[in-house]
């Protein structure tokens, strides 16, 4: 690998709404930030289809277009943006190093990380075929769109839970899609499930086929794994809650993690533990995962750079 | 007082971006929210002008035209707005007592704070004719309108010297405009405000007008204390750095709050020491108090105050 000449004040890493926040505060800092987007430039958004609960979109927005408009705003500052992903970091002294492409190391005296998660997809083609038209790895954005619909959700575990929860206020009812004899989540969770009346879980079940009219799901066919029958739901919406990874391998020799590869920052912060280095966004959040909470963190990060880079110690005032 | 038979799941304070992005989470949840204004409708933003930061507007936006775009998604979604103050609040016991205009007490299952704060003021008629017009209460916000020109910035504390060397960046020269004979920032703050050669610190100097043409900051005019000697600054921009207070009067019986009156709330979370009562937006935020930073803290409350209506405990995942 290549060590180029370059040396950067401020390298954000990512491009979902957590890592253009950054670049639009750094840039209006003029901490000349340099961005690299990553493989999914713009995020996670960006395969959704309509975003109805980012404020400031009264009447909702596409996904793509939303993302479009934070580019156009990071551009509109000064930030300098790059595809590319970032294939390797040494971040044992200042200035750190980032690889890009696996070819070329830039030097940089700060770092704010804005990876964001993977959601973790059943492997269906027609699962992709339908996202956004039904299909959804998010109930509390999109649960809203399946009001008094009868709807259908993956998973297990807590969240799988909690998102059922969820649609079970605003939907007719919800089929609850458990590929073992038994759910992961909490007893207090699973005893929330129990008491729902409108959620009705379905154990040993497994989604085969998601069914639609090219613009639409209606439906969802199952096989029972314990009696071997098949099976058709009708629904008109399939949420996807069998986990998200965070996008942090890159980085996991050098910054403090959970068990789930989520990064750990200080409360009411985004500083990591290595001075210099903050994270934002998806990556450091497994629990409200929005795309404003994102946008919020990344502000933050830029400001926590800020401080660091012109010598001002955090909680100093 | 007259204790109404009214009882709400959901009672949300204030109508900043944090209150209506609680709102819209809320409503979108069927948590069937009730938010009322507060003396400020729209919060602080509509105080100002152009917000340029926000995420999303990427070539900016009137403030009182984003409040209103965060108002309409928040209506759209079925909150329930209504014009009024909370004048007392019973947090002994749940449901929790909310009195409206010191007359009607509405019993809430939930409560999210998100009374904001207040920026603290000079007093002169003239920084409030020009407040957008070149006077601000926020160089984070509104530093970057002034690349290149001379501005002044007064107060003497950790926040005026960190906003002074934000501005120092961007600005030719900032004049930092203390009252007394010294500042007040802590040690490494007023040792970066002495090495920074555009920043010149005006020790005893009293703010006595601001000049301009009506339409934008032409001058000030200042004043020696020591001296008794006035003089004239050539700026465009005056920058009030004198301190902000929380809206948070009203709760101090009930909730944990910092000595300045900031609401605490747990780490990476909106609870405050009181199950179901929240709190998001500058009233608890000493620190970053952006606007995009308020509304992800809103999404946070909304998010916290439905899993604690589902009866789920927070954590528990």
């Amino acid at each position: 690998m290549e060590q180029g000449s370059e040396h950067v004040k401020c390298m954000i890493i990512g491009s979902g709404p957590a890592g253009y926040t950054a670049a639009i505060y750094a840039a209006r800092a003029d901490l000349e930030p340099v961005l690299y987007t990553g493989l999914t430039t713009g995020g996670q958004l960006t395969q959704t289809t309509e975003v109805d609960n980012y404020p400031g979109y009264p009447d909702g927005i596409m996904g793509i277009d939303m993302m479009e408009n934070f580019r156009r705003q990071a551009e509109r500052f000064g930030t300098d943006i790059r595809n590319g992903i970032i294939t390797a970091v040494d971040f044992s002294a200042p200035p750190y190093k980032v690889t890009t492409d696996g070819q070329v190391t830039i030097l940089c005296d700060s770092v704010i990380i804005s990876t964001g998660a993977t959601a973790k997809w059943l492997g269906l083609e027609s699962e992709q075929m339908y996202n956004g038209k039904g299909v959804s790895a998010c109930a509390t954005c999109d649960g809203f769109f399946f009001k008094g619909q009868d709807v259908a959700i993956v998973g297990a575990g807590d969240t799988a839970a909690e998102e059922a929860t969820h649609l079970a206020k605003l939907c007719r009812k919800v089929y609850m899609l458990v590929r073992k004899g038994e759910l992961k989540a909490s007893k207090a969770m699973a005893h929330k499930i129990e008491i729902t009346p409108n959620i009705e879980v379905l154990y040993h079940t497994e989604t085969t086929e998601i069914l639609g009219n090219g613009r639409a799901v209606t439906g969802v066919t199952i096989y029972n794994n314990s009696t071997n029958a098949s099976g058709l739901l009708d629904v008109t919406g399939l949420f996807v809650a069998i986990g998200h990874n965070p996008n942090t391998g890159v980085f996991k020799d050098w910054i403090e993690m959970d068990n789930n590869g989520y990064i750990l920052t200080a409360p009411k912060s985004s500083r990591t533990n290595i001075p210099g280095i903050f994270c934002c966004g998806d990556a450091q959040d497994p629990t409200y995962r929005q795309a404003v909470t994102a946008a919020g963190s990344g502000c933050m990060a830029a400001l926590d750079c800020e401080r660091f880079l012109s010598g001002i110690e955090h909680g100093s005032k």
